[in-house]
């Protein structure tokens, strides 16, 4: 089930219009600059990543191993104008990853090029291969996983930050994957919201296997518990990663859950207690570590401000993991 | 996304060794009388439902619109010697629904029959269609939800004997399946354990959509928020449900979560306060009707204490659906 994309990479840019739309390719590069090694951007291209410019013979003859598909753009569509570069791709000898929504599979010319000449296709946001349904037995090794009050409020990068910190202090640990666009900067993964409903919790067990003493799986949360349309993915995710230790995140400027005006957020009160009852199910001492907030909207002081309040509000250290980084929050993890 | 089965059925009970073999065939009967016209057996098939036996020809001349599967064999396979009856069925001009794990389409001669004569197979383990990512926005009508402490304690039935209770009452409702089996007995419904994570919710929604404020949609639970292998699929259902009222079913003397001999049962009161809180997610005003316990394995004595016992303890009606019927419960909802 679990993905393994070949590295390092040619980070391709498509035309993508700015950086937003080359989000993908920019966190891949920020997380991972040792896995990049050019970019290759087609006419109307308008981001520039710091990276050298290649052709895909070029990057392939300095080593690249896949050409990853670095945009997000409108709908998630792969334009006709790309097929070229992608079959040339192909028959250079490099795999293509892509989390985009349309399939690879579907566009003929890429197809056949692949089974030419024998490359992998990893289209990321559509699991394929076996599954397994989750037993919940308890299993060895030492597993994080980052919870939200909502969707899209920091949970793969705080995960990423904590992994970076981890490293730092030379703990052994493993960034593990559950959405797209982590998948593509880790080189693998598996996009839970993507498997069958019985089968959530099996795969993040799969992804997140039973591991050393010393060893941490770092898991991407996704969703929320709070959130009516995905909770049942973060419920699963919560039971498939049986987390020793949870790190929940937050935005707090926002009026209602993502895309729903009619749902209020709920407090970080309120996902601390249901993360943690919910979690109990598999694991029994289970312990939230810390509060990652993303105060991009306020300015410095009231960033403070509101970050000193939270940490005295709930007893726990709270930081901006792109502020001030997480170091507060790891020094709080029972190692 | 949700399947619609034509009725009446001629019930398949293929070469089941015993009753339990046939539990399908004998639930659509139980459940739905009226549906039924005939039984077709091959030679080897022990049961005998009190229905008349017929040919393909003959119940299609009788009326019958759908040749349904009703044996639940191990493995869920269809074995090689039904195919010819089952191309038969398609070109005799009758659908046929499956629950069974082997794909019908995978079978080319009967997938060929089905081409031919331009016939429906419906394979309810298998959902397909347009999806829809739930929303969430409260909506008309009312909505009960059967919630377990574990998977198997008896949530389909409980909910059916709750849909035959109102309709005593003169009660406008409508059973929605969620299950294989329940799909068979209501001639429509969708798996939601079958369908990409992401649209659990959305799928219930599509199921129990908005109605009249007169209306019950009595929808059947899946799972238990408190077992680690499907209590995804238990959270995007209750979400999914939007429900105002809740019925608790539960089986007494279970050791373990079904399946997993190291996960501890969770106890009545701590399924009642977790379906509660996440309910209170998309409906505020939930209220938890009643209990409904499988106390086949007890004595008639020891059920009647174990019943008042729990109803005294938990100030809820607390009924055996099999043993003294539901009416209890109904008279507890806020109609």
């Amino acid at each position: 089930m679990k993905t393994r994309i070949a590295r390092p990479y040619l980070l391709f840019l498509g035309d993508a219009a700015d950086d937003l739309e080359a989000k993908t390719a920019i966190g891949v590069l920020h997380w991972r600059p040792a896995d990049c090694i050019g970019q290759l951007r087609v006419p109307g291209c308008a981001p520039r990543l710091d990276l050298p410019e290649m052709t895909v013979t070029e990057a392939a003859a300095a080593g690249a191993r896949t050409l990853l598909i670095g945009v997000a753009n409108r709908g998630g569509i792969i334009p006709g104008h790309w097929s070229g570069v992608l079959a040339d791709a192909l028959a250079g000898g490099l795999d293509i990853a892509s989390g985009l929504h349309t399939r690879l599979s579907d566009i003929t010319v890429v197809k056949d090029a692949a089974a030419k000449h024998g490359r992998a296709i990893h289209e990321v946001r559509h699991p394929a291969g076996d599954l397994q349904v989750a037993d919940g037995t308890p299993r060895g090794g030492r597993r994080l996983l980052t919870v939200g009050t909502d969707c899209s409020v920091g949970k793969m990068y705080t995960a990423l930050a904590l992994e970076r910190a981890f490293r730092k202090r030379g703990i052994d640990c493993e960034f593990c994957a559950t959405g797209q666009t982590g998948i593509l900067i880790a080189g693998g993964g598996v996009s839970v919201d993507a498997v069958p409903a019985d089968f959530i919790a099996g795969a993040v067990e799969e992804l997140a296997p039973a591991a050393p003493p010393g060893h941490w799986h770092i898991i991407e949360g996704q969703g929320s518990l709070f959130h009516p349309s995905y909770a049942g993915v973060s419920l699963g995710l919560l039971h498939g990663a049986q987390p020793d230790t949870l790190v929940l995140c937050h935005e707090p400027t926002r009026p209602h859950m993502r895309g729903l005006p009619h749902q209020p957020m709920p407090s970080v009160e309120q996902c601390i207690a249901a993360n943690t009852l919910a979690a109990k199910v598999v694991s029994g001492k289970v312990h939230v570590a810390g509060i990652a907030i993303n105060t991009a909207a306020l300015g410095e002081a009231e960033a403070g401000r509101l970050l000193a309040a939270t940490a005295d509000e709930h007893g726990l250290p709270c930081v901006d993991p792109v502020r001030g980084g997480v170091d507060a929050i790891v020094d709080n993890i029972r190692f």
